[in-house]
């Protein structure tokens, strides 16, 4: 049930940010409904191909599908103002990292895979959809600019590695504790070291 | 037999389109030729990592790979006059469109797929290519852009997924009704609804 | 033996390669390290897609994981002037286009396949990396733009599809053929032909 909340969750998440980044990018109708798609199915697709599990696993998400659908068609056709509520789509990019990324990291400690393998599962999971997204916007991915994003997922992945998570409030606590710390190092401006180089 | 045929004319058409786009980017001839490849593959391998085939079946289509590459050969050879007759690439791309829809929407609906993967599958089959293209040249995919381009490969899923498609002759007229649309769609500068969102 | 060496060898450049391109782009330290995994395990995710292998498979390395790891951040944190003797990424990226073309095409070679299969082995396991890491950093891939790139790999594929790198010196020999002629293209500025289209 744990599961099947973090993905409709995620899949919600991400199929707004997608409709959010497409309407930025002035994409007709079927462009939206397909950056939606595409950014809420990449970060299942990037798990199944990580661990090995066939990509065409996803068709049997039809009950996704349909959230997905839903949600991009409420977002398309609401009314300008509920917008300004909404203000930043990163808030869902957030939750749609959270959610995978806890997904992510659960299965590959339910296969027993070494930390290292977690943490990097926590984190493509998590920002797979993300990434497909940036790129098919001709962006460049949220994930390497300004502001710490990959950090959290990968904290995320390292608590579960080490046992958090065993009970569901456990989860939420994650959860809510990755989004909350997203949203904050939006907020303030938070950024990791970096290294300029004279190209 | 049907089948082959759709393979070749999308194969074809695709190979054109990433050689006219390569060279409208000034890519060298080696990068002509793989982003003419890799337009015309992109389609079949969406399609089989979509339905759960492994992406190594393409090598068995050895004809396919000899057929793209003379195709480019052609056309990175031929005069310039000919290039008048051709105008607008848009036009290979309506017909790899076209095939690889039907021919996606095709083995989806002999899988007994539902009629919400048929069309799915339509659509990433017959736009896989063109993304990867687009991608490649550094575009904003053609797919989310200005007219009209992923609902016919969507209608024809469709049509394949009520029945339509049993008769080879069919599925003529269903691929001479995309690729008429398509170009209609051109043009006249027919668009889908957007809505546009401040950032 | 030969066979890790140039897993180790491709995985150590790539890996150079995508941090300084990563660095270029001020990418954070966490966008650093993505992009410099994604550079360096692209080149074996693209031979295993290629082969049929399952992508998952590259779990099984985390010798090469901690190897990355451990380049990337001598890279991260060493002294300035050191980056004047590496001067030029794309050294690094010869290195890995080398290693990563020879052994894509000995992986084809060993499975029987025909010339043309072990050519584009070559070619897309050596340029995998390269591309994924141009297309995160939003660059029109490497391998299309101005110098010689992707025929040193096609060379290289063609000498072992004839029976070149049956003893390990062999192997040498050619990994030195391939990094040299392609630092003399960079250094010379050869090109290949192209065909300019008014678009």
């Amino acid at each position: 049930m744990t599961w099947d909340m973090l993905n409709i969750i995620g899949t919600i998440a991400f199929a707004v940010s997608g409709v959010i980044v497409a309407m930025e990018e002035e994409y007709d109708i079927l462009g939206v409904y397909i950056l939606g798609l595409v950014t809420a199915f990449g970060g299942g697709a990037t798990r199944n191909v990580l661990i090995g599990v066939p990509v065409s696993n996803l068709w049997n998400h039809g009950d996704l599908f349909i959230i997905a659908l839903i949600t991009m068609t409420v977002v398309f056709v609401m009314p300008s103002i509920w917008f300004n509520f909404l203000k930043h789509w990163t808030f869902f990019d957030a939750l749609g990292l959270a959610a995978f990324a806890i997904q992510g990291a659960l299965y590959a400690s339910e296969m027993n895979h070494p930390v290292s393998a977690i943490v990097v599962a926590a984190l493509l999971t998590g920002s797979g959809g993300g990434i497909i997204r940036d790129v098919l916007a001709k962006r460049k991915p949220l994930i390497f600019r300004e502001e710490i994003y990959a950090m959290w997922a990968m904290l995320g992945g390292l608590a579960i590695a080490y046992g958090w998570g065993q009970e569901p409030w456990q989860l939420v606590v994650l959860f809510i504790a990755i989004v909350v710390l997203r949203m904050l190092t939006v907020y303030f401006g938070w950024r990791l070291p970096r290294r300029k180089l004279k190209s």
